[in-house]
């Protein structure tokens, strides 16, 4: 089995640098799915939420532990606070809610998934929420930041969770978080990918303490399904000869380079697969080195693109959050 | 004399839609200056504690006021918080001492000038204080931009400043502003020139009633003295063959075409110059309109490449603002 080395955070756990995205994984097969990487080697699992599937991903995690395939402790599970929780109030009910769904007693890592705050829908209403409130209509929370983050604190105290994050968050709003968190965010993760290497973010995470995990590792590939037209139109990383060459030289295959290309650069990676070869291929991207002239020449690749923009998904988004 | 339009703040005050730039106007120079472009017909001046020439703008202003040249209630005077009096109780007191200098009574708009908040410099130490402690060291605040704002806020109630706004922030942080803002801001200042369009930024602030101005309207020329590599290396706009083509097309300078350009999509623009000709020049650009077609063509220079970054000028700077 592949060894996945760890990254110390600063709330003094450690991450596995590899594990499983369960973005897009499907209420049918999420149990198999997660059972079967528990199998492969992976002790991570990065849900949320919006994803629709911690139910079932608990199960596969209930039955891999009644197997003693693995400890609760040697698991590291990660879900996220979607927008409509943002108010100070709503954010310990619904990781209890959330945790009852995996199963679990406490969570590893829980992040705000995007930095912002929807008003609240109450999960027997209609869960998950999701992006509007009716049509197209977004409904805004006036709850700050700060209000959501101090509720994120709390959970640490309650041991609902050991860490707490956040995701898709920008240098200025990290700047002004640090500035009244009395428990800085363990991790950061972001979209990143070798069409967007977001280098000063990266800097920032790296002075200021917080570990960051990569998400979209294969870049356009993950967005295909929405029909982006960017997405569609650029040629797949996987394809591209720079890529492929560079693979066929260390013997490995294009996937295998862009995430070792991440994890090179200190990231920590969580790509999803429901292939079980691919699920195989993706945690031994760590058993080979590229040379520093490779993850340079990837990283050359960097156009800006971002492909997880909401307003991407939704034509008549009105929310701007990387503008 | 051109006639500038004005727009409409959601403050209720009117600020003309071109104005004059006071960064990197000498102090020797500065009243003079100030004085011809109120000549000329310019009734905005954007002014900043950092720009380090409030005393002689000043008396520019009270010349041409004394000479019979234009009323002060004519006038609409700029000016922005450094960021070394981000914290609650600094921000009156140093905006009294900017009026003193400035010899008004009240600004008509004041800006945070970055969302970045550092330690306390007092005036009588070191003003203004830049960027760094001592050498290279930069020493950060806690206050949180709700503090900032908070503060900013009541120099309205206190009648210091006819409106409020903010500078060089991005989408997150201007989203989490208008969740504890009482005053939402009038405006927001933002470095915006065919090379750094702003397209999602721009709607996001038309819809959330945030008029826009733009500075560096003439792109890498305005950082060439700072010998930024991507701004020398870069053929300037106004040498550019389409945007000369334009020009040329409607009797008019490249120059007048990027301002053209600036306030046609909406934007209040602040240019500089010394030389009586160009003073001129940048306010005449009002007087021709290019075609929808020239607009879209202008705008599709976007690269994305933004100058006014701190750690562009500060090769050890410690702080990413736009990562």
């Amino acid at each position: 089995m592949v060894a996945v080395p760890n990254i110390k955070l600063n709330s003094g756990y450690d991450m596995p640098q590899v594990g499983f995205g369960l973005w897009k994984v499907g209420n049918d097969v999420a149990s198999d799915v997660v059972y079967n990487a528990i199998k492969a080697g992976y002790r991570l699992f990065d849900g949320a939420c919006d994803y629709g599937n911690e139910v079932e991903c608990g199960q596969g995690v209930a039955r891999a532990i009644k197997d003693g395939l693995v400890k609760r402790e040697e698991l590291f599970i990660v879900s996220k606070l979607w927008n409509t929780f943002h108010d100070g109030e709503r954010v310990v009910p619904i990781v209890q809610k959330q945790l009852a769904d995996w199963g679990l007693e406490y969570f590893d890592l829980y992040l705000i998934h995007f930095p912002v705050a929807l008003e609240y829908v109450d999960p027997s209403v209609r869960y998950p929420p999701g992006w509007h409130y009716e049509g197209d209509e977004i409904r805004r929370s006036k709850a700050t930041i700060q209000e959501t983050w101090t509720a994120m604190e709390s959970l640490v105290e309650k041991k609902l969770s050991k860490s707490i994050g956040i995701s898709n968050f920008q240098s200025q709003l990290i700047y002004d978080l640090l500035r009244h968190a009395k428990i800085p965010p363990a991790t950061l993760q972001i979209e990143h990918h070798p069409f967007l290497v977001q280098q000063e973010l990266l800097n920032l995470a790296k002075a200021e303490g917080i570990a960051v995990t990569a998400y979209s590792s294969f870049g356009p590939a993950s967005f295909l399904e929405f029909n982006m037209t960017h997405a569609v139109e650029l040629k797949p990383l996987i394809e591209d000869e720079t890529i492929k060459s560079i693979a066929a030289k260390h013997g490995r295959d294009a996937s295998q380079v862009l995430l070792r290309w991440a994890t090179q650069r200190g990231l920590a990676i969580i790509p999803k697969s429901t292939r079980p070869a691919l699920i195989a291929s993706n945690l031994a991207s760590l058993e080979f080195d590229l040379s520093e002239d490779e993850i340079k020449t990837i990283s050359g690749f960097n156009r800006g693109i971002r492909f997880n923009q909401p307003s991407n998904y939704f034509p008549t988004e009105q929310l701007w959050i990387f503008g």
